[in-house]
């Protein structure tokens, strides 16, 4: 510690030693790492969520489907896929790749107009992008994701769900924003009945878990447990029952008589394994593999960068205390967008609602997707007819229910005092992801954190003293913080002005241990600063260059290189002399 | 100096002082801090290069006007207002403010099909936001542009010019690129003939300058500078010899006796100050100022922050010892443009072509562009009738001439062996620029340099010691590296392997020194690992956080505030507490 002198570093054997780690490849099949733990408790759990999930994943693929304007089956091939790769790959329990508003929208954007099997294509191409930044191991990115951004980001797109699904809820049939008084006037009374009614019963269940009894026997262990399961599984057991209720009701009278909306009807179908269709005639035209990728153009960047950039900001909003293998996950994405491509599926990524549902539902590890992906399975088959009777307005009062508790304001509060800067990250993002969409918001919070890391390497701090060594007086000047090339310029500017200060009567003393990525924008600043000190017989003495660096300068004249550690010899060379000292 | 121990820090008392500065307006006007030494000799260099440039620029400004889709006179009156502003603010010699192809391709991207207001009012918009960047000393971000992505944009823009005036050069009429027999076919013998001797004349006259004399007599010494005046005044005199050639030709015969082309006829009329047309009517329509800027859009940041990168990418290509004070080249570049929409002029900004041939004409101070401008005011008035008789492939030798002695391939040999980065930024920028456009190119370079920034930061270096004090055993964390929020993930996963790896048997010192924008990012870190590490009975203690940090973090219990320097006796604190060193 210092000013304590008795530190002392010390060697203390081979007792401690790192951890021994699986290969890399095994270590990327990553349910290795959870599966052995695996027990029944997680085991319910897992399954609850699996089947709630499954139930909130079938409406979503066919709306996200026709949102890229699709049949339904290529989202629930999608769904089907990315439930079931996530299992062996994934790291976090919460996410669940599949169909996505973000996705459809970019499929529409790009593919609108053309043949389906572009779509299928970019799924493979997309995937193939994802891997590959994986393998490169571009996890990192995530590192550039702030806290505040993370937060914002969770709070915007919960935000945009619940808003989104309220016009579900009430039965409003409007397209767009509806006016207030459209809004009242639209309301159906019994889509809404249904839909305040399921979400009344949410909030109740969900409180049942944190009930405390005052005497702890056996039989309240018991009931607590059994409260617990309830808790966890209400959204499937609500929308289980309403589907049963309108079941009943069809059956005894007609599907004219019920009168709330159901969910559109399932065509059924299992995905075929076979090639992604690389060339294909469509309308009599051949399409060769080059032609789609010219077609597709830029998307084979954008999808997977902002598939992958969503991705991560949702495993990063659910993952516990920040042990996120960004890396992995967007192995995995690039997995089951490649697996995909051979089951006819639409480019996929995470969604924020099912990992909301997820969470709510108790999940416990990946394997929830095991159930999800049965389920979607059977709905694709067996199921086909049932799924039907949903009612829409269920299924979005499991979805706000969901999302609601994941709206948080209160970082407003705290970041306008404790700095600026992450209360206009927080804000910012927030509202851009409000206005613009939520890849932008995320986009915007990265880029502001950016700028201000930038500002500050472009103004790195340094520190300029007089100083002695055995009677010779020269000028000391040393970074303070880590200079990149884009430092150098502010460095130069110090130099030249110190120089002129001092009347060019001293030697300069230049501390290089702050270099950082040493390059020719480094060596063009110093020989240039040489030389012009040289013309002004003031000898430049380069202190703690990095060895590595030093070839990179030899090239110039006027360059002596003394031993390391500098002594007042040094300082008695020709003054029209650059002294680097010749070893770190 | 390291291992020396005789250094002393000295104070030598108020002797030296940073010289008095002037008053920051003051300094705005930069033709102030050079007039005073403005000497006959600088005069008469001024005068050749501004005469010179007069003749290239008025050719240049008719053509990219068109290019603009407008007509001759916006060009013209753009570098007639370029050229006087600089003179007053501007900072270096070589550059010259007028139309660039850049800046009509801009203008025909956003305002074609538009009527020409709007091209005046984006001058007026693009001028005010590089004048706030000037205000806003944004000047910085030419600290981002490495040195290897200058060299390259230099290369790359002299091969482009040199390359687009060889047409004009042989005479050859093609549109779009000639295949080679399109190109041998369609030379004119007559252009080819005046442009090839022009050509010669030019760079024989270049060496004119460098011719030695064994005897150093006064007639020699006088011969000399009579032949460096030949020597610099080169281009304005092959430009009016042609030119004259060309009036007798036609004065003997007739305009279609001459064999080789000439330039487009002059449209005259001075300038007229009045207000931009920040509202008007047009084909029975009224533009608001609000219309024509929702219709400009992005134009309104796009434009100015393409012209500030070129600009300042040319002022550094030619800046001395880069002293480049890009903040007040932003506040000139406003200025000429803000000024030009009060004389209906499109928007401007520095063309490498007219640098390079001011370079070449031995141009010292910006005063050249009094008599750029005096001429291209002539040209609008005076000289209207005369300027048609300029061949055109006599002025492609004078451009071709002045960049060709700036295409340089050096750096390929040398910047493989020193830096891989800077190699990649190098040629990776110079095929951009050649195959995608200059600005691209640029762009190119900044991010490529920022991504391998962006790498760094995120893998800070850490150094993990087992050290002793007062024989009690610690494990010292130090990042060596400054840490930015990007960085502290991976210090996260440190302290998180190291407090494993020693089976938290010992107090963790964690050094927090080089945290640099210390935000919210930080604190989540430091409260989530401390939780961790307190749930382990494992001592955390937080070294070097600068005072002011500390407040944002005692919202988090567990956390003990220790005296600073730390001793042995806070490390006999509670294990499940986070100790703090209290002030720095």
């Amino acid at each position: 510690m210092k000013g304590d002198g008795h530190d002392v570093d010390i060697n203390i054997g081979t007792n401690y030693s790192k951890p021994k780690e699986l290969h890399w490849l095994l270590r990327r099949i990553f349910i290795l790492s959870w599966i052995r733990s695996y027990d029944r408790e997680k085991a319910v759990s897992d399954l609850i969520a699996g089947i709630t999930l499954g139930m909130t994943i079938i409406p979503q693929s066919i709306a996200y489907a026709a949102l890229a304007g699709l049949s339904s089956e290529y989202g629930l091939y999608s769904a089907f896929i990315g439930s079931i790769i996530y299992v062996f790959f994934g790291t976090i329990a919460q996410v669940s790749i599949g169909p996505t508003s973000l996705m459809a929208i970019m499929v529409l954007q790009f593919c609108s107009d053309k043949p389906v099997q572009f779509v299928i294509v970019l799924a493979f191409l997309a995937g193939l992008v994802e891997f590959l930044m994986g393998v490169l191991r571009l996890g990192f990115i995530v590192n550039f994701i702030p806290t505040p951004v993370t937060k914002a980001f969770t709070t915007g797109t919960s935000l945009i769900v619940a808003l989104a699904q309220v016009k579900n809820l009430l039965g409003i049939k409007h397209k767009g924003i509806p006016t207030p008084k459209q809004f009242f006037d639209k309301i159906e009374f019994a889509d809404a009945t249904v839909g305040i009614v399921c979400m009344i019963v949410l909030l109740t269940l969900r409180q049942l878990s944190s009930i405390k009894f005052k005497n702890k026997t056996d039989t309240t262990r018991r009931l607590k447990k059994v409260l617990w399961y309830i808790s966890i599984s209400r959204n499937a057991l609500v929308v289980f029952t309403c589907g049963l209720i309108a079941f009943l009701w069809i059956r005894k009278s007609s599907i004219e008589a019920v009168p709330f909306a159901l969910s559109s009807p399932v065509s059924s179908g299992l995905p075929k394994l076979q090639l992604p269709p690389f060339s294909f005639t469509y309308e009599n035209r051949t399409y060769a593999f080059i032609d789609v990728c010219r077609e597709l153009g830029s998307a084979i960047v954008v999808v997977p960068i902002v598939a992958v950039l969503a991705n991560v900001a949702i495993a990063k909003a659910f993952v516990k205390d920040g042990q996120l293998d960004a890396s992995q996950e967007m192995l995995t994405l690039g997995l089951c967008n490649l697996a995909g491509s051979f089951f006819s599926a639409m480019p996929t990524c995470g969604a924020f609602t099912r990992s909301a549902v997820s969470q709510a539902s108790g999940v416990r590890t990946p394997m929830a997707g095991i159930y999800t992906g049965i389920i979607v399975l059977s709905a694709l088959s067996i199921l086909t007819p049932y799924f039907q009777y949903i009612p829409k307005s269920s299924l979005s009062a499991v979805l706000i229910a969901a999302v609601i508790f994941m709206v948080d304001f209160t970082p407003i509060m705290t970041l306008w005092r404790t700095s600026k800067k992450d209360f206009f990250s927080w804000t910012g993002c927030l509202v851009v992801c409000l206005v613009a969409g939520v890849e932008m918001g995320l986009l915007y919070g990265i880029v502001l954190n950016m700028i201000f890391v930038i500002l500050r390497l472009g103004n790195p701090e340094i520190e300029v003293k007089l100083k002695q060594c055995n009677n010779i007086t020269y000028v000391h000047i040393e970074p303070l913080s880590d200079i990149y090339f884009s430092g150098v310029d502010y460095l130069r500017t110090e130099l030249r002005a110190t120089a002129a200060m001092y009347r060019y009567d001293f030697p300069i003393v230049l501390d290089c241990s702050r270099f950082m990525l040493f390059d020719a924008t480094f060596v063009d600043m110093i020989t240039s600063t040489a030389k012009e000190l040289n013309d002004q017989q003031v000898l430049l003495i380069l202190q703690s260059l990095s060895g590595k660096y030093q070839p990179l300068l030899q090239s110039s004249s006027n360059i002596h290189f003394a031993i390391n550690p500098l002594t007042a010899e040094d300082f008695n060379v020709a003054t029209n002399q650059t002294v680097i000292e010749k070893l770190k």
